[in-house]
């Protein structure tokens, strides 16, 4: 008997965070007794009254949205970082060890329409939201305190999203958060020691196997990483690196859009519904280096494993000791690829 | 103004896995219009003849399951990892490297009882499950090709558990895990240092600052931890450092059984809900070296934050950022302890 990937469990590696994933391919038959999801349906309004995002609407903070045509950027009202805390340092011993934290919040509407999600914006209005993401960045890595610039988006209710209307959010701080930190960590040994960009290197490693590749246009390549955790997690990269989305063309902003919209619209077609995940840029940090180590690349971490209802549950032995898949990384890439 | 840990967002250290935590002590004010979970109601029967884990009935395999009285264990019939595979290492360049993973899943099932969770078992029944797993660590360490044996407990639909039969698991394998690897290489350090295990350096510290600690008996401290991301995390651990639960005396189990259920009877009281976590116990390597740097100690991770149906979404942010908290560890340690 051969070890083989599609067959027998294995563990995989990941160069960029320097963890592993457990893959058990024979598992994806054991049967589903569990949690079932609601069917998200799609929204019907173009317009809610009730919803804070819709232009012209009051928010719960009581200010008042423009009515905006394309995408509309404010501060969360009720962000988790905020601007305004005085600087505290606290160490006491080895285990008491804080540091206050500065940040700023932020929300980006991708849309005026309450019932469009990115897959059904035009490639002209997904890259009115690349090009805000690259306003924003800009903008907030022009302060003195913000060293780190987190820009996601969370879809679907299944993902802890508490509202429909199409919108992404930007947390911008003081501190490089941990998944980060482990990419720069990564990225920099690597150039360190072979004077090359990992995220371009890999890049084209994995075009010259193609077997985990999803669709490529101009500038952008969709994948399934080889480490891939999530069942149908994916990855954006440009094929010649980009430190962060601050040093992009306006070219390269409508291909990393195209891609977006090619990714997220596939997604919609696997079990023909709205497709939620977790998805976000990591780039260079804003502090003022140069970060040629930096390859940006967009991560994205969607939770349905089987259909509509049944999803990847990330809890027990992963939680507490590994992330686990059942399929292989090549099988998604095959199934998103042919869609 | 001065800094306040109740009032200012920061970051804590966690010295046991080298990672942060996102603390944001005013955000739990902001209101709340997404997903509300199921509220689980509490099993009525105490024998379901459809139900895999029930005494004489025949599980998905085939086989059937013996008239158990106390705990039952068996190998998962679906498990995740398995014995008879061959062995294989693939490296190929910087970016594809995956090696074989053999290992044994096994469920063990709580009580005969189907309606019973832990915090529903007596003292006599839960100190069953806690022998029931040091035999199952002393049987599983015997065998070469077994270095690490994980045991835990997913509880509850929202934890993706598929049964409501009250059952753990254990998941042992080849490999040390990635998140028991980080606790070794800390405590490892931690030793060399001080000459000194850091869970039980841990423990006095906070027994003397009290704050967090939520119960005690004789051997055993119930506490959150300063560092804890979710809501209402908990860590049970004991006085004087304990290596494994193959090390344990009656009398220690019978404390750490003492401590589950105080634990578990508190958290389902916390929002009247059968309360739903992953839980399991960190421990030693079975890989035949004395380990006197490690720490035994169980963690518990909760989802649920302001009641029955709303709970904490580690996503967005969280996934692809760092892991972010509202209300603080002291707080939770206060509500729980008041229980
Ligand atoms: O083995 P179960 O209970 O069917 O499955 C559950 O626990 C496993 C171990 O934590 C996870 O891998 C699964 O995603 C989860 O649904
Ligand atoms: O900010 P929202 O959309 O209300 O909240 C959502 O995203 C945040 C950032 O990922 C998370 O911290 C919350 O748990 C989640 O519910």
């Amino acid at each position: 008997m051969k070890f083989s990937f599609e067959e027998h469990s294995h563990r995989r590696f990941n160069p960029f965070t320097g963890s592993f994933v457990q893959v058990s391919p024979h598992r994806s038959k054991r049967p589903w007794q569990g949690q079932q999801e609601r069917v998200i349906k799609s929204e019907q309004v173009t317009y809610d009254p009730e919803c804070f995002l819709c232009p012209s609407n009051t928010r719960v903070g009581g200010e008042v949205n423009p009515d905006y045509k394309n995408t509309f950027v404010f501060t969360n009202d009720f962000g988790a970082l905020t601007q305004d805390i005085p600087s505290g340092e606290y160490e006491d011993g080895d285990f008491f060890i804080a540091k206050s934290e500065r940040g700023i919040c932020k929300v980006i509407c991708f849309s005026p329409d309450h019932s469009k999600t990115i897959p059904q914006l035009s490639q002209e209005e997904v890259f009115e939201v690349v090009k805000t993401w690259q306003r924003e960045y800009l903008e907030l890595s022009k302060l003195d305190f913000i060293n780190y610039v987190q820009i996601f988006e969370n879809k679907g209710e299944v993902m802890g999203c508490s509202n429909p209307h199409p919108h992404g959010q930007i947390w911008a701080q003081e501190s490089i958060p941990d998944e980060p930190l482990k990419k720069q960590q990564s990225f920099s040994s690597y150039f360190l020691k072979n004077g090359e960009n990992m995220v371009s290197a890999y890049l084209n490693a994995e075009l010259k196997k193609s077997e985990r590749i999803i669709y490529q246009n101009e500038h952008f390549v969709v994948l399934v990483p080889f480490w891939a955790a999530w069942p149908f997690e994916a990855m954006i990269a440009p094929k010649k690196a980009i430190s962060s989305i601050a040093k992009m063309s306006d070219e390269e902003m409508a291909s990393l859009a195209d891609a977006y919209r090619v990714l997220t619209i596939k997604y919609d077609n696997l079990f023909e519904v709205s497709f939620p995940y977790s998805a976000g840029i990591h780039q260079a940090p804003t502090d003022e280096q140069d970060h040629p180590e930096w390859g940006l690349h967009m991560v994205f971490y969607p939770p349905l494993l089987r259909s509509a209802t049944v999803k990847k549950f990330m809890v027990g032995y992963e939680m507490l000791a590994n992330p686990q898949r059942d399929l292989t990384a090549e099988k998604s890439a095959g199934i998103l690829r042919d869609l």
